[in-house]
């Protein structure tokens, strides 16, 4: 059990759309990402995720409802079974915090380039 | 579905030690709460309980180990079982966002005057 600083965490990676465990709580992850461009579409069918934006602008496209913009200290909830698409504006980094259960995978059902297996604990 | 803002959710209420919720991902709850003085010592036989300092310092006090300070952008998983107790400095403000298990008891097994039975949804 230890303090965990958000920045120094942060200064700890800088590749983009890989998630980083930073710690869990009663089995939901919580994960810091740097984002920039746009993601695949896709949706989780059994999680919801929680997307909370630390710095830069997120965008989050859904299928049938108008796209959220995000800026710093805004969350959003993607319920379970909803697909959406995680975008940044100009392909500028976004930063974020995840809160999501343990054993999501962050691109769905989808096997993409982008998926990640394990993630890597900071 | 929506966008939910932290400073704007902070406005909607003044009350000390009464976390609200205002979101919910796969059964665990995102609460936000104003906390100023000294809380009751409590553990959570089950829960994981997450503090994420938004304002101001945060102290938990344990039993078997440092006291830990949290100050804004820190966070801290308190494990189930671990006794603590939340305290600010000089009975100043700290504003806490949580992430915990969506059945938790803030006091734990502790009945208290403080005990809230039904978390408030903002």
């Amino acid at each position: 059990m230890q303090v965990i600083n958000l920045n120094q965490k942060l200064s700890l990676f800088s590749d983009h759309w890989s998630p980083k465990i930073i710690g869990r709580v009663s089995g939901h992850d919580i994960k810091l990402a740097k984002i920039a461009g746009d993601f695949i579409w896709h949706d989780h069918a059994e999680e919801d995720e929680l997307f909370f934006v630390i710095s830069g602008t997120l965008y989050i496209d859904f299928r049938e409802r108008a796209t959220a913009e995000l800026n710093p200290g805004d969350m959003i909830i993607a319920p379970a079974g909803v697909e959406h698409r995680p975008r940044t504006k100009d392909g500028m980094e976004v930063q974020l915090m995840l809160v999501e259960p343990g054993q999501i995978k962050h691109t769905g059902d989808v096997e993409h380039e982008l998926t990640v297996r394990d993630y890597e604990r900071i």
